[in-house]
């Protein structure tokens, strides 16, 4: 059953944020969601303009993710053969279909088009209903500092795979950017905003930076989030590191703490049931686990009837 | 048998530019042929940039070319269908292996090098020992006036496959353009410079237009063309059908005169043998098919022993 009369606003990053978008999409109408995405992750490789957390979210959503919850099912790696035959260090793999995509975007935006109007238009060819928007469409490169330095979010994320520790994270330019056109409006007349069960520091904390996103979200009425950890432990990637590395718990209370000031209510696994609710804080107890279409429908219509 | 002792400069365009590369670096040592591409048909196509006459003859010389001597052997095309998929027409098709090597040669000219140093750091790394130069590092765009007006030479060849009739040709930027760095010491300090088989009109005139060039090829010794005719047609292309357009007998009288005055001897085939020697030209008769590895081979070591 799906609730016909609920909006409802996603700050969105990583595969969390992808499986989460098509589980909400599937409790409410779908173009009833808007997913406001991580852009901090954007970098420039091969000369194309990646956008990683758009892209999860939009094959999330057109049912065409890999695997992994990033790039496409049954893509090709010719492309990538070819650059390292040339003796390009291609170890940021772009699928053939992926690199398409890619192109066409980097091309568009080379032509002066904003990175809102480039996603609108891809999801609308492939057939998505819910509103996918960049957080902002200024560049806001998520900067990493470990022991060796400072490196980009790519670097430290794929070709280094998340194993250095954190020393801090910097959201380059994020003060200084605008949410893209309709983000705001968004987060104020939707009936709830909800953060997915993202990495909150590397996935979220990128869109809470950008100049005028604390306001608008002091504005909205309700905000929820969605822990990320099931049984204690995040379902995939590096979170549990990244929120030690930054001198946060890893539990319920520690992603709570990382949004400290912002929710109202948080979701937290059955798994284990009463792990550290976090204090101060209504935690609702639910099966969480979206990493399924089937597993997200189930928490999509369970989730819109809450409210 | 090779000839150990003789240096090349061949004049190159299309197909019959590559294979006529093929053949000669077969009959002498490859490193003493310097191939000087066309790029009069370089476009930007996808926001790539894209060297169709410097690619066929790379991948020809590192055994890689396509059937129809563009492009890559067994080359998958999934980035043009997720192309399609994303409403962008994908008329021009680049495979997968071949879009991944216009990326690395964007990137490269983006990044400020030049396409005769990327050409050649791309020839390297496929293994080829021949020199290939772009005939100049500007941009010389051949422009194609037809019925309906002006258009660029990819909408003529690929999008309306060589269809309309031409009226005239302008190789837009050419007279200020600059040899490459090379050509003109190759073509000057060569023994023989020889005009490949190629389109004259569309592939050798717009390396003839540029800037110094005409200057450097009266300062060359022997300067010998290969007609494209075979039987009295082109053996690939539409050379008949232009050359008639611009006011040229297709012939080997034709071919010559769209070269006057730069040529010594010619190299006309034997089918059919005695068919309109050029009036005033020494004609060298022989088997000019060179379509094979194996046909290119026989007539390189023939044709290396003729000096």
């Amino acid at each position: 059953m799906r609730r016909n009369d609920l909006n409802i606003a996603l700050l969105a990053g990583g595969v969390g944020g992808a499986r989460a978008a098509r589980a909400i999409a599937a409790g409410i109408r779908p173009e009833n969601l808007t997913v406001i995405a991580n852009v901090g992750d954007d970098e420039e490789i091969y000369g194309l303009h990646i956008s990683p957390d758009i892209d999860s979210i939009v094959y999330t959503l057109a049912g065409l993710e890999g695997p992994a919850g990033w790039g496409r099912k049954g893509d090709t790696f010719e492309a990538m053969d070819a650059l390292t035959e040339l003796g390009v260090d291609s170890t940021f793999r772009l699928g053939d279909r992926d690199l398409a995509l890619n192109l066409h975007r980097t091309l568009r935006l080379r032509e002066g088009e904003m990175l809102s109007t480039v996603t609108a238009s891809i999801a609308k060819e492939l057939g998505i209903e819910t509103v996918i928007l960049p957080a902002t469409n200024d560049r806001v490169p998520t900067m990493v500092e470990i022991e060796s330095g400072e490196i980009s979010f790519q670097d430290y994320f794929v070709l280094r795979q998340a194993q250095p520790d954190i020393k801090a994270l910097r959201f380059s330019g994020a003060e200084q950017a605008s949410p893209a056109p309709g983000v705001r409006a968004a987060i104020e007349s939707s009936d709830i905003v909800v953060i997915a069960p993202s990495n909150p520091p590397l996935s979220i904390w990128p869109i809470l930076a950008i100049g005028g996103m604390a306001e608008s979200l002091e504005a909205a009425e309700t905000v929820v989030a969605i822990s990320p950890l099931v049984g204690g432990k995040p379902v995939k990637g590096p979170t549990d590191r990244v929120m030690t590395n930054l001198g946060f718990e890893v539990s319920h209370a520690g992603v709570a703490a990382c949004y400290e000031g912002l929710l109202s209510p948080m979701i937290v696994d059955a798994n284990p049931p009463e792990a550290d609710p976090p204090a101060g804080l209504e935690a609702i107890v639910a099966d969480t686990m979206m990493n399924t279409p089937e597993t997200g429908t189930a928490f999509g219509e369970w989730f819109a009837t809450l409210w």
